[in-house]
């Protein structure tokens, strides 16, 4: 980063540090007035859904919040591909997970707490590309096109948003080496690129493509909790949540791993729904979910 | 876009598209068990906050509201430059309005309606690209990083979209012939790529040049008004607001152009103030605004 010919390195509050607009009302006017609920709450035991959704401090979009009944009855689906582009998703899908099971040692061997995490921590810092990929794709396209985006754009923000939460949540548990960055790195680098040039030759090639990556997610998370209940993970049936996953996910105060791994294998079975139907749809048609679906 | 081998184009809605998923409920029901407004609703006759800000079946992240009060009361302000970086932003902004000035002819002759329509067509295109690509740098650098964001991407991403609107509404005025259309084209082309590696390079000056960008609009939408109380624009204290606009900012049904402009310069006054604050802050510092500020 540029160094700055800045001698004042404090944070400065709005009111201070920017010429006072006459007519805007100041920050804490503005929240104190507002009902601004950040999710979508279904919770019964949690009539008021005006709070803002913070997470540490800062601010989510809306997201689904999942009851004991949906967490338990995620199941693992398969939706068949048609037609090339399908096929063509799906093979690159089969073939990625394969390699990366191979090189990761996850086939082989025991299955053990750190193997998870490494796999975790890895994988969610590519799962939170496509949806802001997508979503900067179709806002550029609507702005020189000026036309229509049909309400695809914050459903791809929340998708993005979402896989980066569960980044955020496990990297609570695990440092990461300097191999595991530049590995981190390096992968961002690629896929950036190409799923970029991706979503500009084929929109549903790249939905599908994301589509059946979270088919093999919940066979992951699946995995992870069959070791939780009876395999090398029992230790995650009684470790504490983190502080940012009760918060993100609305969890009890005495959550554990095992709670937050059930919501995260949730998410994942939402975007895999919603990255097939986009991937069925024309890039014109209008997306069917509401904010926080 | 690559054609698919898909015989069946009726756009499928995603109960029958997809497997379905035991355990999440379909669309209709999540919509209508959610409380999840988007917008900062500061209008004293609109007591209920609970309604989904839809813009013509489309969806919304928050933003402000304004009062008339705050309509009327936005200033022309300025913030003076401190540090090279600074000055160079502002140096840039003025170099760029006063060649866009004139080469757009905007500067000499009489000032029309399709002199106005042009140029805020043209600006609008360019103002959503700052928003999404700081917030998607922002996005990428916390995923490889695997470290907080302290809340900016989301005000960025409301900036991004509010413009977004600004081109949604003004387009409703105007038809972009050929030659506009491949200006536009090529400018993003220019503009997200220098825009993108300037934010990597410092998200300061980034800042502190949409806050002075932002300066120039302030300035210009105040123009406007003036022509629209006693210029060229007189039509448009009567013309109907287009219904984009009606349902964004909340606007009474029988709305003009005039409250249009009012509202577009409050946001451009308000993302003069958000800009200039980021811009004085340190990349990892929290930002201050929560969401719909
Ligand atoms: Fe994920
Ligand atoms: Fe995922
Ligand atoms: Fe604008
Ligand atoms: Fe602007």
């Amino acid at each position: 980063a540029v160094k700055h010919f800045r001698s004042d390195k404090t944070t400065k509050t709005p009111e201070s540090s920017a010429p006072s607009i006459q007519g805007l009302q100041d920050p804490q006017g503005i929240v104190q007035e507002t009902q601004d609920p950040q999710t979508t709450q279904n919770r019964q035991d949690s009539p008021n859904s005006s709070e803002l959704d913070t997470v540490g401090g800062a601010y989510t979009l809306p997201h689904p919040i999942w009851s004991t009944d949906e967490l338990e009855k995620v199941e693992i689906t398969h939706n068949p591909p048609k037609g090339i582009v399908e096929h063509l998703a799906y093979w690159n899908v089969q073939t990625l997970r394969r390699s990366f099971d191979f090189f990761s040692g996850f086939s082989s061997g025991k299955r053990t707490e750190k193997k998870w995490l490494t796999r975790f921590v890895f994988l969610e810092t590519v799962a939170g590309v496509p949806g802001m990929v997508a979503a900067m794709t179709r806002h550029l396209k609507s702005l020189r096109r000026m036309s229509r985006d049909h309400g695809w754009i914050h459903t791809l923000l929340e998708e993005a948003e979402n896989e980066r939460m569960h980044l955020m949540t496990v990297i609570q548990l695990k440092d990461a080496g300097i191999l595991m960055r530049l590995a981190i790195m390096g992968s961002q680098g690629v896929f950036v690129t190409l799923f970029s040039l991706c979503y500009l030759v084929s929109p549903r090639f790249c939905h599908k493509f994301v589509g059946y990556l979270e088919e093999e997610a919940v066979k992951t998370y699946t995995g992870c909790i069959m070791d939780i209940d009876s395999g090398n993970l029992v230790s995650w049936k009684t470790k504490p949540a983190p502080e940012i996953a009760i918060n993100y996910w609305n969890l009890a105060r005495n959550a554990t791993m095992r709670d937050v791994i059930l919501n995260i294998r949730a998410d994942e079975a939402h975007h895999r729904l919603v990255n097939h139907t986009l991937g069925e749809l024309d890039t014109d048609d209008t997306n069917p979910y509401p904010p926080g679906y």
